[in-house]
C-alpha cells in the first residue's frame, strides 16, 4: 500500500491570498495511485447495496465515475446552473461571497434509490450538505458520503449528520 | 449487446432555438448501460499501450477516469482557465460567438508520452483539435480521440486528423 499523500501537492495561496490549495493531479496521473485511492473509496462502502454514485461538477466527476463503474453503479451528475437539458431542481449554497446553484434532473433517481455522494473534498461540508438536500428532494436514501481528501479541521461532517462520511486521507486545513 | 441509443434522450431546442441536444445522463444512470459504453470504449483502444487518458472539463472527465481505472492508466485533467492550481499552458479556441481556454498543467505528462483525448462528444471538433495542440505543446504522443457520441455531419474528424477517431455512438447532427 503506497502512501498516497506523497501524490498530493500542497499549493500555497491558491485559489487566493492564505489558501494551502490540495492538488490532487499527481495522484489522478499515477495509474496505480489512482487505481489505489478508488479501490479504497469502494472499499469503504462496502456491502452497503449502493445504486447510485452521485457526481458534482467537476472533480467529483472524476470519483463518482469510477466507482460507478468499478461496483457496476449508475452515475448522477449534479451540475452549475444551467448545464443540464431537462427538467430540474436546484439547490442554492452559500459561498464565502454569494451563493451558486445546483441542478439535477428531476427524473434522475426514482424514490427510495441507494445512493452515495461522491466528490474529491470534504471542506466546510456547504456544498455536500447542499448536494444531500437535492438527492432527499428526489426521494433518494443516502447511505454514505465519499470523499477522496478531508480537511479535518473544518468539521465539514458535522454538517452531514447523520450519514456516513468516508475519507481516504485527511488533511488538518 | 443492449443498443445504447435508446439511452439516449434528443431534447430540442438546448441549449438555443434550433439544436438538438443529445442528453447522455440517461445513459450515466442505467449501470448496464454505462458499463457497455466505457467497455466499448477501451476495446476500440486496445492494443495500443496508451499511458494517460486525457479528459476535458466536466463530461470528459467522466469517460476519461473510467477508462483510466479500466486500463490503469494514469488520468490527466483539461479544465477551464484558472481553475488549475499550479503552472499551465493554455490554448484558446473559437465558440460560435468569442473564444474560450482551456489549460492544463505544465508537468502533467512527460515527453513522449502516448495519451488518448476523451470527451463525451465529437461535435465540430473545435474543442478537441485545441486539446489535441496542449498535448502536442507538452510533448505528448496522441494515440486517438475517444467520444461516446460523434455528430457526423458535423465532419469533427476531419479537424483531427491524422489521428485514429474512434466513437461508440453515431447521430447525424
Amino acid at each position: 500500500m503506497e502512501d498516497l499523500k506523497k501524490y498530493i501537492r500542497d499549493i500555497p495561496n491558491f485559489p487566493r491570498e492564505g489558501i494551502m490549495f490540495h492538488d490532487i493531479t499527481p495522484l489522478l496521473q499515477n495509474p496505480k495511485a489512482f487505481r489505489q485511492a478508488i479501490d479504497a473509496m469502494a472499499q469503504m462502502m462496502k456491502g452497503r447495496e449502493v445504486e447510485y454514485m452521485i457526481g458534482v461538477e467537476a472533480r467529483g466527476f472524476i470519483f463518482a465515475s469510477a466507482l460507478a463503474y468499478k461496483l457496476e453503479t449508475g452515475l448522477v451528475i449534479i451540475r452549475k446552473l444551467g448545464k443540464l437539458p431537462y427538467e430540474t431542481i436546484n439547490a442554492s449554497y452559500d459561498l464565502e461571497y454569494g451563493k451558486d446553484i445546483l441542478e439535477v434532473h428531476r427524473d434522475a433517481i426514482s424514490g427510495g434509490s441507494r445512493v452515495v455522494l461522491v466528490d474529491d473534498l470534504l471542506a466546510t461540508g456547504g456544498t455536500a450538505a447542499a448536494v444531500g438536500n437535492l438527492v432527499k428532494k428526489l426521494g433518494g436514501e443516502i447511505i454514505g458520503y465519499s470523499f477522496l481528501v478531508e480537511l479535518t479541521e473544518l468539521k465539514g461532517r458535522e454538517k452531514l449528520k447523520p450519514y456516513p462520511v468516508w475519507s481516504v486521507l485527511e488533511f488538518p486545513v
